[in-house]
């Protein structure tokens, strides 16, 4: 693929690829075959964009020289997590190895912000881009690709644009392992908090909860699934609905660690004890929940590393080499702390 | 104060300005001097000292123009702690407004990695760096001011060089606010958790916590005042150092939220209740602690509004404008929450 980049470029920096496409009045994926040095662009379209690229300052960039610094992008949608340095931990650690730096920025899911971070990104040059749990705008993913900056991208929000390599946890087994620990704990009703219906991890764990229930013969009640969307708010809010039944399980699943810690506060409101009236497992492993009242039994997943991942995988990509596999799940781990126990009057035959 | 920059400059990204003094048989100010174009050098001296600057690759960097993407390097000592999220927020939020790209690095206390990022810093050109609570070896803050290169210290980890503006937060009036907390609640004997001894922000809390009692007619007992290091583990500790006195505090106030977590979580594995049997405050408001069981007490520690100013101070610097205060508190906070509550058998009067 052509490396093109707008480098410095006052009016250059103003203007989208699409853009260039409205002016010359062709498709954007006519720009990006005359970018790319197709055939199959008539000579007069070819001359005009070309003329227009020019004219907004796109050229071709120069291959990777060690006189360059390298710089990666790292893009999250909000900076409002403890669960972002753990990724931001990562990602320097593996660019930092490889004399890169990181520029860590947030688009706020606001399309706005989105393009104003593309036209800075064209002019610093950066050299590829770790996006970490945000859908990108068709327009910018296909921006990215004329501009020949390989993306990659953590932790999918969706169904991600087919050519992209993704890093992701195995959100599956871990929810497996999640109930599966509850079962051989003794539980038989397990409640769970879900993820936001749209992301895939959350589909994800919520059928590796349904699969380890059914491999122990339990039938899904459907009351005891209930929505969250990653915020303790949520968790909380969510267990106090799973309190509230005629006949409340014995133990949650909450699929993120900080709907975990919401769920906790909503029990200790209400004087139950955790674990010994109610078990509660969470997910992601967050350097803090070792510290919660009590500590967090929880699937960790590899943030750290899977920003690492994403890293030698983007500079793979600026090296012209395919990744492993265009879809990677780094494994997860049970841990077990002290937030779970047999249920009350349980015996473990 | 003139600007140079390695940009690009193979051979020029791998020597420092000390070496170049070594080179030169001359001293690092010397060359300072005739970079800054000052007259007290003699013509030979210059000559030598400008040969070699050439040879690596330094130069006068141009003047900041439209056309240059500007970036700004924010640096840790470790990204290991929610806190640095929070900073890493406010200062991305400031440096994107301004068009700047935010460049974020852990330089892990070791001169080596301190070393390799300033070569960075110099190929890539940044206008500027802030850097947070950590403390840099005297060269590298030499190198940044022949450079050009301005510096904003965040939070400083002791006393920092004179030319250097720095943004802290009004860490007495915190610990004063905690410790008058806990006095107009009615406790009397009041146990302090303290931050790491070398870092100005553990004594002026401590200074706080001192002051109140002294307010209240209450005679400092050193036996309550025990050593933290910010880490949970040392709340941990300390809390149970305090517990093992013969006669043990009612309440504990910690100079960090990670550090009264652990408290709580000693207190815990002790079938100790927080606020009934003991009041626990702590300092920071990290975002999870509205979640810890029970909901922390703490002094807000505005970290992102730091950030933001930082990025503004450092951006003036670069314009050759000075600081409003080349040392800038921001006020703290006490939020009060669960985790705090008069003492057992006390009638407030």
């Amino acid at each position: 693929m052509g490396r093109v980049a707008a480098h410095g470029g006052g009016a250059g920096g103003r203007v989208t690829i699409t853009e260039i496409a409205r002016q010359a009045g062709v498709s954007v994926p006519t720009v990006s075959r005359v970018v790319n040095g197709r055939s199959d662009v008539s000579p007069g379209t070819r001359a005009r964009v070309e003329e227009l690229l020019r004219r907004h300052g796109y050229r071709k960039r120069p291959a990777a020289s060690p006189s360059r610094a390298a710089l990666l992008d790292l893009v999250f949608n909000d900076l409002d997590s403890p669960w972002a340095v753990e990724i931001i931990r990562g990602v320097e650690e593996a660019a930092h190895g490889a004399g890169a730096g990181t520029v860590v920025s947030a688009i706020h899911g606001r399309s706005g912000d989105a393009r104003e971070w593309m036209r800075n990104l064209r002019a610093r040059a950066s050299d590829g881009v770790v996006l970490v749990t945000s859908a990108l705008e068709p327009t910018l993913h296909e921006e990215l690709r004329i501009l020949g900056v390989p993306l990659v991208v953590v932790d999918p929000a969706g169904s991600p644009a087919l050519d992209v390599p993704t890093i992701g946890a195995a959100n599956w087994s871990g929810g497996m392992a999640a109930t599966g620990h509850l079962l051989s704990l003794g539980h038989r009703r397990i409640g769970m908090i879900t993820g936001p219906a749209r992301l895939l991890c959350s589909r994800a764990r919520l059928d590796g909860y349904r699969a380890a229930l059914e491999g122990s013969g339990i039938a899904l009640d459907e009351s005891l699934v209930v929505p969250g969307d990653f915020r303790p708010e949520s968790g909380f809010a969510g267990c106090t609905t799973l309190l509230e039944l005629p006949d409340p399980p014995t133990a949650v699943f909450a699929a993120g660690d900080r709907m975990a810690l919401g769920a906790i506060e909503a029990l200790r409101g209400r004087g139950l004890r955790v674990p010994q009236d109610m078990s509660v497992v969470g997910f992601d492993d967050l350097p803090e929940v070792r510290w919660s009242a009590p500590p967090l039994t929880t699937v960790r997943q590899p943030l750290a590393d899977m920003g690492k991942l994403a890293v030698r995988t983007v500079l793979r990509l600026t090296r012209d080499e395919q990744p492993d596999s265009p879809r990677v799940e780094l494994g997860t781990d049970l841990v077990v702390r002290a937030s779970t126990a047999a249920p009350a009057g349980h015996r473990l035959s």
